[in-house]
């Protein structure tokens, strides 16, 4: 199966880069065989020209339009002059820098159109470095989530991807499997001979070490997502137990209404926090409790769907309520959906009104009881100890802010510890759900091989599955490919890009 | 009297020059004395470094950063060099283009920072380039006007004061009073011996010139600034005759609530449209009538308000109601203020009744007949030809169309006129309220020359009033200024710029 690689567009396009309006400065790109002459035609330079230009140059000019009487200057502008093939799009290309006025830039693209340029589609400057192998699919997709990213992590994520991390280990991957393939379109050349010349062993021990590479990298996309999009972090607890104080707390606002009336909170409110280098959501809910009111109701089932879709949960106790009450309440929530892969944060909540009471021994023993409750009821319920990712317990007051700090801390680590443990500190991590789903079915096809293997049906067949599973690993970086996914993934991008 | 110049800063500074987050890629802007040391540090090139490139070159190379543990990279970027004085601020500076995203760009500013530069003020680089010398103060200006320009006769405008338009003619007016100045303060160190170098007639002829001169400029600030932020045009007209759909029809959307009940509409209704490259504001008013409804009635005051600020003022009538009614009503509306210097356009509406309408050779007629009364109203009313502006008369169908696409030319065909009119297609146009008010008190000192002369007090006090008028001449462009000027200016300006 050779790789497909559709023709690079034999046009120029151009393209404002940056949004007119705002800023200081506006840029415009263009790209493509006649880039330099169509910035020749319509910028006057103080000296020579794009086309005589070494590349990696700025010359100055000014564009000006004839009104019907008179030439008018639309503006003074530098221009960046790169040759193919050391361009971003490995095309000869240019980028037109002006004042940041809408007015200029349109003015601008209108003579570049006029010139013999054609508007850029979304991508399209990116597209083009795929298609004349500037970077992979992969590679180019990671330039959209480098732009986009929101956290330091998320940034880092896309940038080892743009570096051709993931991309290296899926080469490596399909090597290993191609080598496989090799040998069995080998047997089915000699087909009559009867001979074997790949062992079944050794190839279902690659088999398998390729399926369980699979699942390794898969297993990181949860976490890699979340830490691309904002790690999830549901705040539960019984009413009135301070969850909207913490919130509000957390990010420094009056985000959600606060009261001591029981069921205040119906919406999940959301707001997001950059802790660490990471963005986190944090998702106040209702509180849990019984009740008959309808709408509060169906807020409480909102809370427990905001579990099950969160990274990380955060149990807020009442310290001043009876030990019972609080246990009972814990169990609750414990009890309100699976916890696999989740981190659990127990806080113990209301600390200032330790000092406040008198008997600051009893409460704390209480604390200290309490504690041990959550430690035994979480041992008791995840005897695995990878069912959920980890675990801690927070005193805090959310009211006065004592041990917030220390909550983030322990917060940020957590999912720095779950980023290593994902990746284990070697490989790369899957943020899109398009790779995932490659992987997926590359990791189904491996699975038919083992089952033809065991089976013994015919080569044909196994070789073909084999193929199946190369292709769908070619995919994720672009050596297969078509003309439909390459539409679909670069009318995502930003026009300019 | 020698220019006043403030000593350039002598530190480095950085700030991004388009907005992050948007569009695919983001500029950083760095000047100073160290702009190409401090990049060397936080830039690793693939070849060389800017302190050694000879200017107008880009660079490849990336910026990472330390994390504790390991070296992350956070971006491959482009550097543009300058050296000065080959630069917009003439000092050494450099732009760093990245990725457009919000982590890459803070990230690197935090970089900069630790490097030695330091984060600049709004305008802080305009400033910097009008401290050395690259462009005076109304070109500084006209700087933050051609990024705003909302339109191609805001921009053009713009650029010619950009260009040096305005300083010239500034600097001509000013050699001229310069010269009278020289001779009288001659005079002053031969005050003993009682000669008289100045011919008083000839002297006072030369005010008379510059102050025709200043009057005649300042006549274009009206215009001007009509230009630079939208032309007003004010929708006025008796209840129902149809203002809301005529503007619902000029910018083509449901912006005014249009019903039969009269007084819909009681807010101001306000959008812009650009016409002919010229940008107009549009406003739709309460009809006027008499009411006794309280709100009704507040909203017939600012119809009044929206004519007296008005360039030009659009008057619906209404022609399928009796000829005495509509004559009246376009009476009240010219009654209602001031028309000096404004365009009247009288719109006769519902011109799709005139087909409908067997009869039609009778209202054609009485289309005739109220044209003729409006001509009459308004010759009878501006007996002189330049109190008002200009008039037209357009019919159109704001519900079905017809005749808006002429109005609209009318209209900004007596805009055009304006403008050829106010600058008598030879000079600038004055936009700035800090040039209007610097001409204005300009004028005053030369008024009070002309007393000084014909009254005959001594030639000191006729010197120093000379000397007033050249300051507030030369505070125009800047040759006279103090620190406290540019900082009131400059920080209008956008961070970046």
């Amino acid at each position: 199966m050779t790789p497909i690689r559709i023709e690079s567009n034999s046009d120029t396009i151009f393209a404002p880069a940056t949004i007119p309006g705002t800023g200081a400065i506006s840029l415009i790109r263009i790209s493509g065989p006649d880039a330099l002459t169509v910035t020749d035609k319509i910028v006057k330079f103080s000296s020579g020209d794009c086309i005589s230009s070494k590349g990696f140059e700025i010359k100055y000019g000014t564009i000006s339009k004839w009104d019907g009487s008179s030439e008018v200057m639309i503006d003074e502008v530098l221009v960046s002059v790169f040759r193919a093939p050391k361009s971003y799009t490995g095309e000869n290309s240019t980028e037109i820098s002006c004042h940041a006025s809408q007015v200029i830039v349109n003015e601008i693209l209108k003579l570049l159109n006029n010139a013999g340029g054609r508007p850029a589609e979304p991508g399209e400057f990116t597209k083009r470095a795929f298609l004349n192998g500037k970077m992979d699919l992969a590679q180019a997709e990671a330039v959209a989530d480098v732009i986009s990213s929101s956290s330091e992590a998320a940034l880092k994520i896309a940038q080892n991807q743009l570096k051709g991390g993931l991309s290296g280990e899926m080469k490596e991957l399909r090597k290993k499997i191609s080598d496989l393939a090799s040998l069995l379109e080998l047997e089915l050349d000699f087909s009559e001979e009867d001979v074997e010349f790949a062992d079944r062993k050794k190839l279902l021990g690659v088999v398998d070490e390729s399926i369980a590479f699979i699942e390794k990298v898969k297993s990181t996309f949860s976490h890699g997502n979340a830490l691309k999009n904002g790690i999830p972090v549901a705040i539960v607890g019984a009413t009135n137990t301070g969850k909207s104080t913490l919130m509000n707390r957390l990010v420094g606002e009056d985000r959600s209404i606060v009261s001591d009336i029981e069921g205040t909170t119906r919406d999940t409110v959301e707001e997001t926090m950059t802790v660490d280098g990471m963005l986190f959501r944090f998702i106040d809910t209702a509180g849990l409790r019984s009740t008959d009111e309808y709408v509060e109701n169906l807020g409480i089932e909102r809370s427990i769907s905001s579990v099950k879709k969160a990274s990380v949960v955060l149990c807020i106790l009442d310290i001043t309520r009876p030990f019972e009450e609080s246990s009972r309440e814990f169990e609750t929530i414990l009890d309100s959906c699976s916890f696999d892969g989740k981190t659990i944060g127990v806080i113990l909540n209301k600390c200032d009104k330790l000092s406040e009471n008198n008997d600051e021994l009893s409460s704390n023993n209480f604390v200290i009881r309490l504690n041990e409750f959550v430690l035994s009821a979480i041992n008791k319920r995840f005897s695995h100890i990878d069912a959920i990712n980890g675990f801690f317990v927070s005193k805090i007051s959310a009211k006065e802010g004592n041990g917030v700090l220390e909550l983030l801390t322990m917060l940020s680590e957590s999912q720095k510890q779950l980023t290593e443990k994902s990746t284990n500190g070697s490989f790369s991590m899957l943020t899109n759900v398009r790779h995932y789903n490659a992987l997926s079915r590359s990791s189904d096809a491996l699975h038919r091989v083992k089952d033809d293997i065991c089976t013994g049906v015919s080569i044909d067949m196994t070789a073909q599955d084999l193929r199946d599973a190369l292709y769908y690993i070619g995919s994720i970086t672009g050596e297969i490919t078509n003309d439909e996914i390459l539409q679909s993934i670069f009318s995502n991008f930003c026009i300019g890009k």
